[in-house]
């Protein structure tokens, strides 16, 4: 009669990653299995960190005129296949209606894999002359791309995102747009859930099917391995000529119009879990906690509990006012060990122990979740304690996640070294020569692809190296890793 | 290189009402057609009214403890199957998929017309004993039902909403949760949108596939015409038996749970345009509105305009600062007419002109736009004014709506007043046997169904009538609409 989230023996992080994802986003209560293959139950806990997400980021959507919408999720295939590159890199992943009831369709309609067909094909209408431009528009749904091997939130046939379009008049407002959608993302990452990032270009093997550049944002897993964790894309005019997205200008000429395309995912949850957790599971970051602060009155069956229950409530109370997400375990069923196990596994920040101790000395039992450190407190002043308590975690996580990233990321300068670099799990930064012949090899013999061009390895100093691979010419040094 | 809902010849409301509405719906920039059949774009003014009502709606559910989640959209079709009366019910509505790539599905999936049968199935697994509940969940999503005829907003083969789903140890908790849950989708319809409704129990022919009963929200159009604007189900053991949902009790009994689902949509917006609208477009209740207030400074090419910008821009923040939703349409390429009928068209409660006059007087000139009252108002403490005034509108709109309801609805005594009564477009009480072929032949020989019976009709006073069908005893009079 235990509820599901009991931890029954999670594996050790340290020991097998992979086996301690499956574990934890069961025991921590975040997913559910379904019949329904690659498709999940995204549960209230990981749904709760999901709309903080949501709050944060729409926020930054709508400070800048972005306003939200909602396009049609069937798209007639014939759509989808009218930008070439476009159609080549999703064909493999749609899932499609071929009738309604008997009535088999000539068009098939297909399970938007991402809208930019739809949407801009009525962008062709709205956009007449120069000021209907720029639009900015974003929305918040639910994606299809058909996945063979399925793993929680990291990689799901059916994912929750938010997709922002645009159309600008010109090419220096849309690479600027680009650029900030990027900034706003690594905000999310860094600021909010305190996971330090690399940001870059793609190469073009790796870019977005139709764009003409991808910039993404790149993470380091405990394991070396590569999340790239949300993508920006200069479309430029490549979708605005397949779709005849055009504008007439000042002077009445007719122009192409200039589009960008981003979004964010529920992967960001698998970065969340992967990034911080540990052998006792889930750490959850303060800023984007669904409860920041856990109060756990240890009561007993054979005691006045009353005045312990009382100081909870003050506690509880004096929490909520200071704007502190706090949450009062009353649960009568459960042992002290059990709550602690089922709230260490949840990754709540901080917990608050509270006894007959702690009422006769009119004091806190706090302790971190992050690094397990208690200490006792005053009662006099404790929610700015509190206050001050979870910035400094949040503060620490994010630092211990630089630290990881740097750790994990080593230059190689020949490719035997390269190689026992990707094999002890790292990020590597290496001279590449961005031919596609050598990346597709490199990638066949050491399952690293390219992540990124680091924005400060971009600018060309003068000095070339040698490719990695063919020992060719090569302006800029690379990241490159294993992908999850 | 006008924007697309310029006004461009609104049919009156008055002579042809389903001719105004197509028109509005696009006129006023609220939707868009697309080429796939019965999908619609939710443009941003519309979608902005969505967030609004779902801002207000998501709050009275998380004070009363529910949580959000995330099912699949997809479900396997056995899945459906296993309530008998459900699969019956959404048969005819259903959207399949048979293969993924060349794979043939043995198991279809069908896209979620609504969500009652991969939750339950969850739910099996997370309830055991009776600590476990209640379970009271709620999404936000897109759903399924495939229409031949097709209206934005009121009916459309994609729809968005919420549903919320929920478990208890009881009947009696479970009953009086499918009656808080409509109370508080009466609260969104009366205090926030404005429109008076009927609350009542639907037939047992009109209920929801699979529910023992179904509780309902009913407006009264303009027309007569009657929109069924939510529900809420018992499902008492129904899906509970199907699906196993069952938990030890104290004394370690198996019991089945008690059940109950409600959804409120995107219809919602349809019977805010519907109710509120004139001759000049859509008409927003205040408490909902994207943009309550909205300011037009009169600006002239050949002449200063800077001192008329500065007082609009100070309204402006002043406004915002005291929390009310203001937009200066500072736009400069069209007149002023134009600008009015556009700011009607989208039914902004209240406009204010500032011109030379305003600025020389330090007066503002504003009008309401539910009646079209012009007063001018003295700088001096004018965003209480029309702080207070936005509440009068609220109010006189509900008002407005309540009358409405009161004179489209009237009693018959025979069945022809009854014909005659229909026919003119109105909603009927009437003395009903509740035997579902009498309701059947009403239905084909009137097109009326069957509305709800009222909550206040419904308890049994002793005065027995006679069916205005059959003539025999009936216990309540019902209500009868032709239905949307």
């Amino acid at each position: 009669m235990e509820k599901s989230f009991v931890k029954r023996g999670l594996t050790k992080k340290s020991e097998n990653i992979a086996d301690w994802y499956n574990d934890v986003v069961i025991q921590a209560d975040l997913c559910d299995y379904t019949d329904v293959k690659g498709s999940m139950i995204i549960k209230p806990y990981a749904y709760s960190i999901w709309e903080n997400i949501q709050k944060e980021l729409d926020a930054m959507f709508k400070a800048d005129n972005f306003q939200n919408c909602y396009f049609p999720m069937l798209i007639p295939m014939s759509l989808i296949k009218k930008e070439k590159e476009h159609v080549e890199g999703f064909a493999p992943e749609l899932l499609t209606i071929d009738r309604i009831g008997e009535e088999q369709l000539a068009d098939p309609l297909v399970l938007r894999p991402t809208s930019e067909t739809i949407m801009y094909k009525a962008f062709a209408n709205w956009v007449q002359g120069y000021r209907d431009l720029p639009i900015k528009i974003n929305q918040w749904c639910n994606i299809f791309r058909a996945e063979k091997r399925t793993y929680p939130f990291l990689r799901t046939s059916e994912f929750l995102w938010q997709e922002g379009h645009t159309a600008f008049s010109n090419n220096e407002d849309n690479l600027q747009m680009v650029f900030k959608a990027l900034n706003w993302y690594k905000d999310i990452y860094e600021k909010y859930l305190g996971i330090s990032v690399y940001i870059g270009m793609k190469s073009q093997s790796e870019k977005f099917a139709g764009a003409k550049n991808t910039y993404s944002i790149e993470i380091v897993m405990p394991n070396g391995k590569a999340l790239q964790a949300s993508t920006s894309h200069d479309l430029s005019t490549n979708f605005s000529r397949a779709f005849d997205v055009t504008f007439l200008d000042e002077k009445g000429q007719k122009q192409y119009a200039h589009q960008s395309s981003f979004g964010l995912s529920t992967r960001s949850i698998a970065a969340l879990i992967l990034s911080h957790g540990d052998d006792s599971g889930l750490i959850v970051s303060p800023m984007i906690a669904p409860i920041q602060v856990v109060i756990i009155p240890i009561i007993k069956k054979n005691q006045e509990n009353n005045l312990i229950l009382d100081l909870a409530n003050i506690i509880d109370k004096k929490l909520k006012l200071k704007g502190i997400k706090s949450w009062i375990d009353i649960d009568d069923a459960h042992s002290l060990g059990y709550k602690i196990n089922e709230w260490e596994l949840k990754g709540v920040p901080i917990r608050i122990e509270i006894g007959n101790d702690e009422v006769k000395d009119q004091k806190l039992k706090i302790v971190r979740r992050d690094n397990f450190e208690k200490q006792n407190i005053n009662l006099d002043g404790f929610e700015l304690k509190i206050s001050e308590l979870l910035k400094v975690i949040q503060n620490d996580l994010l630092a211990k996640s630089e630290k990881l990233k740097l750790a994990k990321t080593k230059d190689a300068d020949n490719y035997k070294e390269f190689k026992k670099l990707i094999d002890d799990e790292n990020f590597v930064r290496a001279y590449f020569c961005e031919n596609k012949e050598c990346e597709a090899k490199i990638k066949a013999e050491t399952k690293a692809t390219t992540r990124c061009l680091e924005f400060d390895q971009m600018n060309d100093d003068g000095v070339d190296g040698k490719c990695i691979y063919c020992g060719e010419k090569a302006k800029h040094k690379w990241l490159f890793g294993r992908s999850y």
